[in-house]
């Protein structure tokens, strides 16, 4: 599976799966009814880290903190706890924060700036620190090199199951392993959730250049997904490198560097689409890709504005293909469009050319737009600009899923 | 009513009001079944007028025309239909438009860039030109300068009901009237439908004021509206003044023109509030007003961001004063935000303070929530800018309306 890429998927990959990481997910009882609710991720060797966060000017004080920690480019742990989001929290949030930081150090031996902290949860309720410390304290007692599920189920919120996959792939002619556990972007009311990624590798692997492959990556899975278009306070990315599989460190010029950097790609990517399946009252995935734009960024800002449009996401959820309503979403985007070179096709079938309607059977248009996966091309003819957005359609129980009680 | 701001509402006011106009509003054959589809406002003596149109890159045909037939601050005639938008129809919807235009010129005796045509419904599809050519004639043989409320009801698309109001003010001690009709910003498959707004007034006014005037106006009232978000290809606001009322011409220096404006801008409102309440699955009105922004572009980016998410919406929905997402959607927005100074109001009550949950009686709060027209405030404690936008929540109803057959 995948080999022709250079590397292979691994059955039930998680984020124990590359070597000298553990990790624990149990109920301390921040959420009700003894579900998991606190993950500890700990790499056994000092790990070089990597991290991308949420760009929203709201940010949870666990981000702050985490924004700080992986300056230096190395962390060794991760916690992170769902059924509060320590976001809006003021002073008393940035304290929390740190004191679960120092519980963890303390527990593990490292120093406090080695811990990295996460949050998804409820806005605005200040952190049960007793409940927290007491279950940092159970995480670490149950740190268990095969545990990576259990980290994947105590970080889900709105999740419907847990997001985990793995791969291996050969540098130096060494086996090295990349595992990610992921969490939902959906929203489900009284709680705000979240996208949590967290991606643990054995390569040996420099802090830039670990930093910009993560960047790469996100860019192309997480940052090119569309539920709803809203962002959160607490999104966050986080990469942890611990050299376990002994390669020669990965730079710029190393040969395999761009074999790890694929792998890589396919790790966030499928935890990605995870995401965007499992999204709130969900039916269908969309690939929206729009090439021939003026520039990448007006690919993306059209790619985004379909994606984004209530109208466009009601008809695909109707199996209508209304390619009006997706004429006027990037019209009324600020990519540059010039209306009479248009060109748009549904999987593949010519329905709009020239910005006006193609002569295309009508019964095989509505039978790709009945799937539950199709993908959508726009062809601006304006220049080599390129984008990929993987959004949902938009559906009456999303709405009542995030209506509130 | 509305005495104390210099002028009066008109009981069932409408375009036909002030005098000097004519209008009808008959079934063309446009639309099946016989329903109304074609409009003509005619002013007897020549009239100045003024627009603004749609800012979406992809504009339907009747736009380019009116825009160019209005550049010269004068045009007598509107001729709207519904059933078909004409838009995405290329060279041939061009020439459609323009001999709409000069079927009326040649009944009505006046230019062909007197007329302006608007048109609101299918895209994509080639108007059906004899149907169109015939209804013109038809809606000519039945002006009437009563009939405002026919033309009201002929524009109509997805709206429940015909949306129309005028009012009256002195200026000079002369009685001047300002009448309008508008038709709903949503969307319904297979029409996408469009707002459009025509307003005629007796007024003696200059080309210059006049189109001053409007913008004013729209950017208060259309422009501060959000269903969807969605932006259509066809949405146009028109204005005509006759000078029928003999008042001295108003310009930037009559003593009256601010009174003339605060009618027009009521006007306008009262149309826009007409349009958000017949939104379709619409069951609250909200309300968003941001204060204390940087700039006022800042409060406009604020306030537009808490109206179109869709997180947002589905809470007030479900009757949830879930402020975690109004903050987490200023945050996103590009808006200058500082967490630590936000402060958000439901009808007056103080709901978050300093960026974190006041101590408010959550009875008291959801009782606001569970209204069908509520206000928020939201103060960045930034600046002096400001901007109220009027919204509505997001329903199941929405979703199955648009979803298509």
């Amino acid at each position: 599976m995948k080999k022709d890429q250079g590397f292979t998927a691994i059955k039930n990959g998680t984020v124990t799966s590359p070597s000298g990481f553990y990790a624990a997910g149990i109920s301390a009882g921040i959420k009700a009814g003894k579900k998991k609710d606190l993950a500890l991720i700990v790499s056994q060797l000092p790990a070089t880290a990597a991290g991308t966060f949420t760009t929203n000017q709201v940010k949870a004080a666990p981000v702050h903190l985490s924004m700080r920690h992986i300056k230096d480019g190395k962390a060794s742990v991760i916690v992170a706890n769902s059924g509060n989001a320590n976001a809006c929290t003021g002073i008393q949030g940035v304290s929390d924060a740190k004191e679960t930081a120092a519980t963890a150090a303390t527990l593990l031996g490292c120093k406090q700036t080695d811990v990295l902290v996460c949050s998804t949860g409820r806005i605005g309720v200040n952190m049960p620190m007793d409940t927290i410390k007491a279950g940092v304290k159970k995480a670490f007692e149950n740190l268990d090199d095969e545990a990576g599920s259990d980290a994947a189920e105590a970080i889900m919120t709105s999740d419907s199951c847990a997001k985990q996959v793995a791969v291996k792939l050969l540098v130096d002619d060494k086996v090295v392993t990349i595992g990610g556990i992921a969490k939902g972007a959906g929203m489900i009311d009284p709680m705000m959730a979240t996208m949590l990624a967290f991606i643990t590798t054995d390569a040996a692997i420099d802090r830039r250049t670990l930093q910009r492959c993560l960047f790469e990556a996100v860019d192309l899975s997480f940052n090119a997904i569309c539920v709803d278009g809203d962002m959160s306070t607490n999104d966050t990315v986080l990469m942890l490198a611990n050299g376990a599989a002994e390669n020669s460190i990965l730079r710029s010029y190393h040969k395999d560097l761009e074999k790890f950097q694929k792998a890589l790609n396919w790790v966030t990517r499928e935890l990605a689409r995870k995401i965007v399946l499992d999204g709130e009252g969900v039916t269908k995935l969309v690939e929206v890709h729009v090439e021939g734009a003026a520039s990448v960024t007006d690919a993306k800002i059209a790619a985004e504005s379909i994606s984004k449009s209530a109208l466009v996401k009601c008809a695909w959820f109707g199996g209508d293909p209304n390619w009006g309503r997706l004429m006027c979403a990037i019209g009324y985007s600020s990519a540059r469009v010039r209306e009479e070179l248009v060109d748009i096709y549904y999987d593949g079938l010519l329905v709009v050319r020239h910005g006006r309607q193609a002569k295309c059977p009508e019964a095989k248009l509505r039978k790709i737009v009945a799937k539950d996966q199709f993908r959508i091309t726009v062809n601006l003819h304006l220049g080599q600009g390129k984008h990929t957005v993987y959004t949902t359609d938009l559906t009456d129980d999303y709405v009542n899923f995030n209506k509130g009680e």
